[in-house]
């Protein structure tokens, strides 16, 4: 029924994108030219760590949304739904959510890494790299998303900012105990820790990613000033990004954004042929999401 | 009082060996000689992580010695006991052992690895490095020990199975994506973990330094086999290992006994240089304590 009797006016299609993640979910619905009606913000979405307080997150902040756009419940049989959720590319979360069928006239699902992809290149081919505390990358050819990383400081997050900051602090205690020299990084680095291994020992024991990341900018400015130490730890991360994008711009056949705190800092430290390839992003992920939307609702479904 | 009244026989010193280890505490009586008069095992003894449970085990390990070699109390005046405590090298620890004073006739304490390093060269100059889950190193150059590593898989225990472990499980995730070529060892990891990222993640937040190193003897027969991830990583290790005992060398202008899981497998690997100048450890470190005591109680306390 695309045209509405006696006033012979088209019934819009809309676009509906979610962005959810460990922290909140953001949402926006916009009619089919992406003009926006509503935008809102709710509690934390990480569909593998919390599938079902995640799916009632999402849920409420559609509902939201299409109250703020004063829309009636049927507007939801022509909306078109692109989510992105951290998480949902995990085999069994994947699974779980085939179950999740909320009420709109085609829904499809990514993670935030994919939709931010899409953000970042507005929907068209391309590859992006998120650098902050952990590490995962996406790529996009026009059809259909490619997932590599992300599993973890443990196994994976090659690059990250954490992965950095542990390099780095083991290296501080190797200079810290004669095995490799000193440097003024990892002067640096031991003072923070009293000068003292037992110290920093007692430390590592609680520290979370993001505290033992919490040294990258430190890293950063002696590499900059030419500290043999700091320009090692940075090459290897270097290295370690590259690694992972390279695979990732195959797949796409176009740009790479780099997202996160490292991407800025890193840039300088790229070997000229992957440098050549870095566009600025152009969008979030939520914007990402509602060109997903935009072109998928131009699709037959 | 050197002679006993009446029977002018000498009044001889004894010698007391501990061994205190985060798993139990083992201790040795002997005569001046060395000849054993009694033997005993107590409880856990980690003077870094329980302190006052630590002496106490200790403490009735000595109890049980003097009792079972049928020796009064004041026989302790003339023995000579060293102690290898693990912890024992922690400034904090190190303070707080000032105030164990047990009876005798004077005490000295070093960590388990220095009394393992005595042991290995039966009091000659020399360095040991112990490489199991975890990696620490010493060097005796006949007057002080020098140790270094052992702060712990995060941060050190640098050539050890569990570093060795989680390199070969990263490694292994980073084929499974595509990202460099797999082998059969990194396939048969994945297997471990049922080819799924997902199912290895959860694993890895639970895992134990001794867990992480499980897959080391799979490692080993890789890189026999000229597996070339396995060989990479076995290579790396060696490496390792040589940054950590070349400095323990140089202190000690002695030969090099390497102890734990990896002593063995690993000495194909290590550089020729390095390798000349390995010897098997001639005792265990319960035989390094009665060998130091014995040296100390024929100086001047």
């Amino acid at each position: 029924m695309p045209w509405v009797a006696g006033r012979r006016k088209r019934v819009q299609s809309l676009l509906l994108g979610i962005d959810g993640g460990g922290t909140h979910c953001r949402g926006r619905l916009t009619d089919s030219d992406g003009r926006v009606l509503a935008q809102a913000t709710g509690g934390p979405a990480n569909v593998w760590s919390q599938f079902d307080a995640a799916i009632l997150a999402v849920e409420e902040v559609i509902d939201q949304l299409f109250q703020q756009a004063g829309l009636e419940t049927d507007a939801r049989d022509r909306t078109t739904l692109v989510a992105g959720l951290a998480g949902a590319n995990v085999a069994s979360v994947h699974t779980r959510l085939q179950s999740w069928q909320p009420r709109c006239q085609a829904r499809y699902l990514f993670t935030d890494v994919e939709i931010a992809c899409a953000g970042a290149h507005d929907g068209a081919p391309g590859t992006v790299f998120i650098v902050g505390t952990g590490s995962q990358g996406a790529a996009w050819d026009g059809t259909q998303f490619t997932l590599l990383g992300g599993w973890g400081f443990a196994l994976s997050d090659a690059g990250s900012g954490a992965i950095l900051g542990r390099r780095a602090r083991r290296l501080a205690l190797l200079a810290h105990e004669g095995i490799v020299p000193a440097s003024a990084l990892t002067k640096g680095i031991m003072a923070r820790h009293q000068n003292s291994p037992e110290q920093m020992l007692l430390w590592s024991q609680q520290a979370s990613p993001a505290d033992w990341g919490n040294v990258v900018p430190e890293v950063f400015a002696a590499a900059q000033q030419g500290d043999h130490h700091g320009t090692a730890l940075v090459q290897q991360a270097a290295a370690d990004i590259v690694q992972m994008v390279q695979p990732l711009l195959a797949r796409s056949h176009g740009k790479l954004a780099l997202m996160g705190g490292l991407a800025e800092p890193i840039q300088n430290w790229l070997p000229a042929e992957i440098a050549a390839q870095l566009v600025k992003p152009q969008g979030d992920a939520l914007s990402g999401a509602i060109r997903l939307a935009s072109q998928f609702s131009q699709q037959p479904a």
